[in-house]
């Protein structure tokens, strides 16, 4: 039979820390214990759930590794590296081993943007797991609510890549787009560059039309974006399909030429009127679905 | 058809900070900032599932209530006090109202412990609340691996109580055990004081038997326990049960006369062999059954 500190114990590894400036009291103890760093924290928390965000028969790693990097991509938005996290994992796997793949998965992303596990808690259910990211504002946070009339708008990279490498994974199919569906990459040394010009950022996790109509929405603002500028991978649908984590910023013009901002994807620009229109062939294209849902 | 977004307007008078002292970036950006206190952050997450940590016909706010309760206990146990939570929800639920009243059992809490709610996730599924607390030290930070041999052990209230209140809510029974099980208190005033004296603490959130274990097994010492002494609320399986949420902690003997300490029932002594040992009627008792398992 299979317990609770029988799966605890596959994630003691991770958490076995040695005393170092971060974490005074790791895992074992009621809560966790974080030195102070005399900065403000930023804080975000994201729940991933099969069937859902990803599909049942994924593998452990990679819902691991997912789960965690679609968390971190909210750090990346704010202008924020990322520094600790913990972790809410509800499984109904019976199988030891299925856990230890799963750490396998979180020890890989914690590897890869140095962080530390600080804490969690598990219990018995559908899989699901809620992450919390915890980091620091390189400079300043960028928000959504302060995009410029005039600004420019940017996105990181493609759009649409996830959406293709979850139906090449489906269809059986090799292809390099499904590395991008279960283990996306989070930009931290573009959050870095961009948070010292960017007037507002987002990720785009649910859609480009929903996530900047959340910027236009908080900063009272609309947009006006040029369909032919925007890199997609398959289809116009690409706009309104999830799994990116690319982002989304918005930028005064006078920065159009920095190093770091001219190699990213202009694709349009804030307008006053609050409204946001996306113009393919110059007309205006409709949406019937802006972007990803959970509960629709 | 409900969304997310009208979901989440349901929270939003929730999280419609005033500029203050503590947040600064609130809810509606990809995360929340929170001012650096210059202190030691103290953060633990605890997961409360529908059908495993409370029935499917809960009423929405004792849902909330009970599970941001649960998650503040662990703060309790540390010695530390609450300053701020964040809450991932997961909900199948397609009425609204629903969401409107589990706002009432966060704002409940919220009130009652003079709590700031910083940000969430909502996504569709199985009725889960996970619930991250984040708090700072009254003095020290009480841990479960410093009990040393000689200490007394303390518990700071009956067990069994929210066991009762359970049993009583599902024979439809009219019971003041009830508000025990759907609404525990968390006693923040009984922390601040033994965080003074006690050399370790934990929250019975397992069953004392489970719970004191963890303390005896981080700190290598053993227990001998006198039944007799334990306030029960029903038979002997109160020593196995979860749902409790009271503080077990253990002290030197030369506290027992202090004020706040000799109010509460001091049950037996940690002892140098590494077993825990329960005399009834002077003979040892054997529990099938250490606590509460998810798994199990």
């Amino acid at each position: 039979m299979i317990s609770e500190s029988a799966i605890l114990n596959c994630f003691q590894h991770l958490v076995d820390l040695k005393k170092d400036d971060l974490v005074i009291v790791g895992s074992g103890d009621d809560a966790a214990v974080i030195k102070s760093q005399g900065k403000d924290l930023v804080h975000s928390i994201d729940i991933s759930k099969v069937n859902s965000h990803f599909p049942e028969d994924s593998k452990p790693q990679d819902i691991a590794y997912r789960s965690i990097a679609v968390a971190l991509s909210d750090l990346a938005a704010m202008g924020a590296y990322p520094a600790f996290i913990s972790i809410g994992l509800t499984s109904n796997i019976t199988d030891l081993k299925w856990y230890k793949q799963f750490t396998n998965g979180v020890e890989k992303i914690l590897n890869e943007y140095q962080l530390k596990l600080v804490g969690g808690d598990i219990t018995n259910g559908e899989i699901s797991v809620c992450v919390n990211v915890f980091g620091y504002a390189y400079k300043n946070n960028i928000l959504r609510s302060t995009a410029k009339v005039g600004d420019l708008i940017y996105v990181t990279g493609p759009l649409g890549e996830g959406r293709k490498g979850l139906e090449d994974w489906k269809n059986n199919q090799q292809s390099k787009y499904i590395k991008k569906f279960f283990n996306p990459k989070v930009d931290f040394n573009k959050s870095e560059y961009i948070s010292k010009y960017a007037n507002s950022c987002i990720d785009i996790s649910d859609g480009l039309i929903k996530d900047l109509t959340r910027i236009c929405k908080s900063s009272e603002v609309g947009a006006e974006i040029i369909y032919e500028n925007i890199p997609i991978t398959n289809d116009i649908d690409d706009l309104s399909c999830g799994d990116d984590y690319k982002l989304c910023y918005t930028c005064s013009p006078e920065f159009k030429d920095n190093e770091h901002i001219s190699e990213d994807f202009c694709i349009g620009e804030i307008k006053s009127d609050t409204k946001i229109i996306i113009k393919k062939d110059n007309s205006p294209v409709n949406f019937k679905k802006h972007g990803w849902d959970s509960f629709e």
